[in-house]
């Protein structure tokens, strides 16, 4: 398993992390001893995925009160410069989040804010282990398969948590069992983050894959080629509707018409019990150019416009299973608006 | 309105196509005189599409008579050299349709030929010109808006046809008749007819649009961004379930979701009532590379292999609509084993 980011010590202090935007032609990690240049890096999207960035803002306390004890900095200049990372990427929650767990252990001293910015990394991976073993056991139960055929959307896997992942951890959870015979990753246009990486961890695991384009998906399940769907989340609100990349609702819509389950599996921080449905989520418009362009070169013609929605919300009577670390819910037979604080965070 | 293909008599007797393969950078045509240069035309994909590679094998059969005129050909050697044009491309039936619809008429001289080749031409124009105002008759019908916003996949315009389009010329109809609003193309992986062809005829039509990945779609649909999906057809059987570009089945689910009209146009040759079900269709597998690499370049790990479905099957009773230019038949409201007999050809 990758390590996206981690905290090394030798030869000097550093958040060490794979560069992502060079994968999967190119594995090179980044030493990043200054703030500017892990600004930098979430920026570019070197690192991305909402638990490494969690990770990333913890970490990076970490590493500003080294640059700031290096350079002399006041007090008042190490708290702007946290600041910085904490806002590097204005809609990346985590981010903040991953700040704000260590921020106020400063004052008590960088083995401190290393000690709690590294359980917050074991945390992490500790409820993506444990919530893969409860989507296995699921799956494997209802099923009834001993060679589980898996389609996923996106990339949900060590690259985008700090290790293991979530709806690519039950996949890697099968795949150690025995019991997973082939996973048919989408590529998962505009970003290719399935082509790209989850293809390349897989490629790195040694579990069987093939790279399907996203609209081979719907026809792949009607067709009979897989047992299950599994999908990560953006957020999960309080009636079960699931957020998550685009492309995903459709994989919900095939896998209920040929009577497979459709499984999201999140950490229970995912779960926004403040947020009643998914009508009530904004969907993010990115830049159209993602769409209608790609590496440099135009795929449509001057002048027409691209329409990038960044995700889509999936009805929660699609969602067979939300897997999280606190156990399992089953939105499509058990609507209990209440069902999910279960499982929240 | 382009003419992806047409026979000119000036400068020089000649098939004058435009080369789709330099779609949508460069607006080229192509002057083919030759045998050889036309098989190599219709091998490259310049020209494709089921209408228009039966208008090159009509054309092909003008264009070697004429060369075989200038070379001094045996008629052995010009059978040898029609029979080339006419398994140029193995799987595409229509090229082999095209050359036995004027093929008899060779005896009868190059200008009794061209006429049947025209003739051809002219019928699949009137056919598509009739289908567009049926469908576009029956959305504004169904629909009851002044503005219809239109979803659809894959390239069914000139381009892929002699002129005027199936699916692209409903679409094409409406934008005539003011009640266009927005029409969202998808870009259609792995090959991107939708953004590179699809885009490139609603520009230059004038008609408003947005590119989208094809996991868009289906939000767009649930969203309610769009009043009616307008698909074509390769092959439509006998129970009215359609083959098509791989990606169309997620519109046709989404669409039933939704509770919005998904429409397939075809010309009538596309029914075919000597296959009784979608079941009984072999989904086309082809070349994986198509999926992992873009203009040459790879998008997944090396060893890693693509899965490629041409096409997808969409059940009857998603398809509120059938639309030829011998009717409409309405296969989720009225499945009648016998009704698609009415619109085949």
């Amino acid at each position: 398993m990758v390590r996206a980011i981690e905290w090394r010590d030798t030869p000097r202090p550093m958040i060490r992390l794979i560069d992502q935007t060079l994968l999967p032609l190119e594995e090179r990690y980044l030493e990043v001893t200054r703030v500017d240049d892990l600004v930098a890096a979430i920026a570019s999207l070197a690192v991305r995925g909402a638990p490494a960035l969690g990770a990333a803002g913890a970490l990076g306390v970490v590493l500003a009160m080294h640059q700031g004890a290096e350079e002399g900095w006041s007090d008042l200049k190490l708290q702007a410069e946290i600041e910085r990372i904490r806002v590097a990427r204005p809609t990346a929650v985590n981010l903040a989040w991953g700040v704000d767990r260590v921020r106020g252990a400063v004052g008590a001293g960088v083995a401190a804010v290393l000690g709690l910015a590294r359980g917050l990394v074991a945390e992490d991976e500790a409820a993506n282990r444990h919530l893969s073993r409860l989507g296995a056991d699921w799956i494997l139960a209802r099923t009834g398969r001993e060679q589980v055929r898996v389609v996923t959307h996106c990339n949900t896997g060590a690259l985008a948590t700090t290790a293991w992942g979530t709806a690519y951890g039950i996949i890697h959870e099968l795949h150690d069992r025995g019991n997973l015979g082939l996973v048919y990753a989408d590529e998962t246009r505009p970003l290719l983050q399935g082509a790209r990486l989850t293809s390349w961890e897989l490629h790195k695991d040694g579990i069987p894959h093939v790279v399907e384009a996203d609209g081979a998906a719907a026809s792949t399940i009607l067709r009979g080629l897989v047992d299950v769907a599994i999908i990560g989340a953006d957020r999960i609100t309080a009636n079960g509707d699931t957020a998550n990349k685009v492309g995903s609702v459709a994989l919900a819509l095939a896998c209920a018409r040929a009577g497979i389950p459709f499984v999201v599996a999140a950490p229970s921080s995912t779960v926004d019990m403040t947020t009643k449905t998914g009508d009530h989520i904004v969907i993010e418009e990115r830049d159209g150019d993602e769409v209608v362009t790609l590496g440099g070169r135009r795929l449509a013609p001057e002048g027409v416009r691209g329409f990038n929605p960044a995700f889509d919300v999936t009805p929660h009577d699609l969602i067979a299973a939300i897997v999280t670390e606190k156990g399992i819910v089953e939105p499509a037979t058990a609507p209990d608006p209440e069902l999910l604080a279960a499982v929240a965070g």
